[in-house]
Order: C-alpha cells, then structure tokens, then sequence
C-alpha cells in the first residue's frame, strides 16, 4: 500500500462516503450482463447495498433504464436477443442521463462481440472497465487475449488506456494486479485486492455492475469508480485472509462486501 | 412466534407430514425460471429433496410438464424462446392435472411480462407467488414495486390477494416480512424466517420452486403452500444464526434446507 | 478402494501426471452448456487450473473451438441459437484437432435434444459422458431416464456403453456409485467420490468439462477421461468429509478442486 500523495485529485475521504452513500441510497441497478455470471453479480450487488435487476429484454430493457439508478452492458455472452436489449437500453440510459459501464468481456478475435463493442464505444458509455488486453483492442492497439484472460499488463496498457478515455470521453478501467483508473487527464491506481479473484468466474464481471451502483452516489465518473474498485479490494483482503480455496473466497467475498465499513476504503487509491 | 389458534384450519401436524412426504417421493420439479436464480433454484429443492429438472424449451417443455410432479413459470427473464415454452408447459401441466405455481416477477411498469401474467393469471394456475407489489398489480390494484422489491407490505396486500384468489381460483402467497397465504377464504400467516433471504438473489423465486414441489405432497393447494413456507422460514432462521453476511447465509440456508426435521414446521403457521 | 492389479493397462502414475501438467499449462477450455450448470462449471475449471470460456455464440463459438484446448457440447438447455453453435463449435473441433465432449443430458423422452445428441454422436466426439440411462439411450438400447436421474445402474449399463464406444470411436464414462471409463476394449472403474455431489446441481455437468480439461493433457483419451474422474472423486471425498450439507459440500469441493495433490489420484481406478 503506498501513502497517498498530497496533491492526490481525489479527497480519499469521498471514497468512503460514497459507500456510505450507496447503502444508504438502496440503488437500483439495471444488468445486461452474461449468463455465466448473473447470479454471482446479483449476490454482489445485494451484499453491497444495492438493488440488482437483471433487466435485458429488448421491449423491456429501454423502460428499465429510464428508472434504473446505473446500469451495465457486458459482452460476455451476446445473444442475438440480447444485442438488441443492449442498444435499446444505451439508448434509454442516454436520454434518461442514467450513466453506464460497458464491459467489453474478450474481445479482440471473436467477431460479434468486437463489432458490438465498437459500435457501444461511440455511444457514449460512462465507464469502460476491462482487463489490459480488452482495453487495449478497444484502443485499437491490441489483438486480444486468451479466452477472458489478459496477456497484456495494466502497465503496458496504461497509454492506450488513457487514449481510450480521451477519444471516447468514458472513465477507463483497466483491471489487473492493481487497476487503473483514467478519465485520460487524471490517472488513479487502485492497489490491494487478491489474486483469488481471478479463481471466481464473475470476479471481473460483478466489478463493472459494481462501477454502475457506484455511478449513482458521486457525480464525478473517476471518483465513483476509484471508489468501486477500493470497496472490492478491500473486501477481496478480507476474503482471502479467511478462505482455503476459490469456493471459500467466493462466499467470503460476498459476506465480506456486507461487512466492509466505508473507512476502509479510504488508503486503497494513490496518484499515478 | 404466535401460538396456533385451536380453531385453526389446519392440522399442523401435517406441515411436518408434508416434508417427511416430500424426502420419502423425491418428486420431479419442472422449473421454467430465470436465468439469474436456475442454479441457486435447483440447488434448493436438491437440498430439500426434490428432482429438479429446468426443461422450458419449446418443443419439450410441454411433454415434461406431463411427466412432472409440479412446474414452476417464473417470469424473470421472459425471453422469447421461454415464452413459448410457458404456454406449453401450462397447457399440458392442465391437460395432465400437473399443479403449477406462477411467480410474476417484477411486474407493473415492464411491458412484456405483465401481459404475459395477465394472460398467465387466465390459465388456472393452482398457485400464484409473489411479493405485496406483484400480487397487487395482478388483482389490478397496483402500479407494481423497483425491479423486484416490493414497494408495498404484505398488510396492504391481502384484501387484494383475497380478491386475486376467488378471481384466478388459485391460492394466493403474498411473500414479506411474514407471508400471507389465502384462498379467498381461509387466511394463512407464516411467521419466522430471515430479512437475509432479501440478500440473496433468488430467495423469493426458489420459494415458489418450492411450492411446486410440495404440491405434490398434498391434496389441498392451501396446506402444501404453506408447508412450503414454513419450511422455507425454518431453514432460513437455522442459516441466519451461525452466518456472517449474505454470502454464508446462502451456503447455510441450503444446508439447512437438508438438515431440517419436519417436526420444525409445526409451529410457523397461524390463522389470520 | 481396490487395489491396482498389476496387469492394469494404465500407469497410474500417468493420472498423477496429468493433474500437474493441467495446472501447469491452464488449458482454455470452451464450454457451451446449459444455463444451470455454467457458473458452478467455471467455478470447477478455474478451481482446477484451466481457463473456462462459455463461448456458444453461432459466429463466435466455431472460432473459438479452433483454439481451445478442449470443448464441451453439454445438452442441457439446448435453446435454437445454441444449437446453431453447438454444429459450429464441433465442425471447427474437428477441423482442428480440438478434443470435444458429448454430455447427453437428460435424452430419452425430450425430444429436440435426443436428435440432436444422435446427430452428434455421427460427429466424432473424443469422450461421450453421462449417467448409466443417457448412455443406454444413446446405445440405442434405453428409453431414458427421470429427468436429469439416472433410473439404471453402471453395471446395467456396462456392455451398452462398450458397444458405444466401438460404434463412436469415442471413450465412453458412465457415471454413478463408481464411474466406468471405457472404449469398448479397455475397462477402467474410478472408486470414490460422494454421493453429495448429486445434491449439487452441475455436479456430473462439470465433470463434462472437466474431461475437455484433462483431454488437453494426455494424447490418450481413455487415460484423461480416467484422470478427470479421479481428480473429481479425490476432491468430493476431501470436501464431503468437512461438510454439513450439499450447501458447504458445494463450497468446499471448490477447495478442493485448488487442494487436492497429484499423489491423490494414484489409487481410485482399477481394471474392470
């Protein structure tokens, strides 16, 4: 953990406030997301304080978002009637103001979802959270990675990353063994967390749904992220002190979400 | 923990029958579910004893509800393909005398679903689950809950949920901080149970799995639901006990679903 | 456990081998199966050591296969769009020398699935797994059986998996009280395991790809699928020890899955 610097942009005592805030606030929180992860991030959602809904049915999709609080398009698994949930919801997330995160899950050689990315990317998400290699495709500098594994490093996508933000005006997350987080002018790095994480299908997924509940209690976009991602490493600590394997980190993680108190996120974000 | 009124409509010997039947049958639950809870579903009535079998494909879904012992329409994620398979089920769930629960998720202001569950109500469901703000948009008195939480308390509810039963001939559970199950005319409370239920995704959809499943065990629609419930609060307050959050809640919960003896049902029911 | 007769066709210090050259190398393993079981199936994989990607999208999946090291075709929610990338997923297989496994779940009286299975028997999987009466049905010989239960016996089932094995050219697994591993010559039981882990849902669906896993690491398919099965008991009989319910039981076969050494799978198969 590194002592945060005093010219640091962010009042780090905001980020506990924002916890405060979410918990407080009960947001409701829409989630276009894949069938691989729904349950995990609907259990991390609600252990959290938030209110989850898996609401992606074209028809369905574009109403929810006009009362949602945030809400979250992952690419992970993109059926053909899901695609269209998508845009309908982007669409109705934009005229309502609801922010939103675009998770851009392995993209780089598989074809529909690269595509869909790209075209997601010009509309206007809030946030773009992935991994080096995600990010680095959606910068147009990379080639992908293995399956939803990165092959590239936060540190060798921290340029791209920071090109992202300033072409596509999102915050851009970039997740890996500390995140970075850059709205292309400030650059802020999240440390702490657990390698257990990556053991947990849904661990990076549940992390973009966590950014969208947290876009509902700060108005700065980089603020509420840093925030997002301090609260699940913090919690990931926790966890991982407690648990034997993947399975005793997965339970332990959600419990751990409920019972991290908002100070502890205060010395998880330094300036980069 | 209210005591049993002596002129109580029902023999409370027979919650606990109820289960021990349930354990002795293994009876085969069709469940056409969303897919934010199919596995936490299935692993519940594993836990209690039951066979659960998510078959809702079109083309399918109807020659098993002849087969089943009870089905579940959830209407979480009513996509397209599901929606067909609904309208099957249900029909020869009533050509084959199958009991059949439906559980209207989050209806009210999301378009595709509450058609579905008007059109739904209309087919003789013997059982209709949901919380005070679902329950009330089906008796037509209601603007419906935020996503999935009720904005309403089962108190409010329950002249409507009466009103709701002597319309759709089905029993009607009105599920909250004690659930009401009527008839129309007979007026059932549940009482015990845990708030943590409300932090785990699929507390309340695994519920009217559970329903389905002791139909099965008993002529009267009335009985088996509320044995459902009872059950459900018994294993919820054994959990609730010995976890620390949502996470460990959830893993003791189905545990204690295994682990609860019929004789602990007795004393969770009580006229209204 | 029976002791290993001498003349046995494996070295059983190859199941050993195969465990530690799985961790060694994280195989990407493509699973396209069914909503239930998806979580718990990557959950399995990564406890293990491989990669999981459910990549089933007709126009991504068949990319997808030429790369992985093994693929999974599980038949338990065989929605129109997934059917499409089940066809892609295993003529790209087999294009490029990618093992796949066939799990026939629940064939017999489902229709749609049933075809689909024989269709894909005619496609040469390298492994076909599942339950004594899928087998039997797919050896022509069964009419199936209870859902997603096995109404028939291993020992039943015995020359009928054989005769599948000659007929497909694949290595067949029936699985129950103790699995057999065939491919119509050579006979393999793996001893072991729980009973629990047909209280948790995805417990055989997992083992599935598991088998992909563990094809990635041994050039001769009777010999992985013996090592996955082994793997599988070793870590049910670990986590069942320490559990109270299929809910911990869940969990801690996780942790297992992460804990269990090599040396452990040295003694659970012997020649039939």
């Amino acid at each position: 953990m590194v002592s945060i610097a005093p010219s640091f942009v962010i009042n780090t005592s905001e980020l506990a406030n924002c916890l405060a805030r979410l918990r407080a606030s009960t947001p409701l929180i829409q989630c276009l997301t894949n069938t691989v992860v729904t349950n995990f991030t609907a259990n991390v959602l609600l252990a959290a304080g938030a209110s989850p809904a898996m609401a992606d049915l074209p028809g369905e999709a574009g109403d929810f978002a006009t009362i949602a609080s945030g809400t979250l398009i992952n690419l992970g698994t993109p059926y053909a009637e899901q695609r269209n949930g998508f845009l309908e919801a982007v669409a109705a997330a934009n005229s309502s103001r609801t922010p939103w995160v675009l998770d851009p899950v392995a993209i780089g050689s598989l074809k529909i979802r690269t595509e869909l990315a790209f075209e997601l990317r010009s509309l206007d998400p809030t946030v773009i959270r992935g991994n080096a290699s995600e990010i680095m495709v959606l910068a147009d500098s990379g080639s992908g990675g293995r399956g939803v594994d990165s092959t590239d490093t936060v540190t060798v996508a921290a340029q791209h990353a920071r090109d992202l933000a300033l072409r596509s005006g999102a915050v851009v997350a970039v997740s890996g063994q500390e995140d970075l987080i850059t709205d292309g002018t400030r650059n802020v790095l999240v440390h702490g967390g657990s390698d257990m994480l990556t053991r947990v299908t849904g661990g990076g997924c549940a992390l973009g749904a966590m950014v969208a509940a947290f876009l509902s209690v700060h108005d700065d976009p980089l603020v509420a992220t840093v925030a997002a991602h301090a609260f699940y490493s913090a919690a990931a600590e926790r966890a991982v002190l407690i648990s034997d394997g993947p399975g005793s980190f997965a339970m332990n993680f959600i419990d751990s979400l409920h019972l991290v108190q908002p100070q502890e996120l205060k010395d998880k974000a330094v300036l980069s």
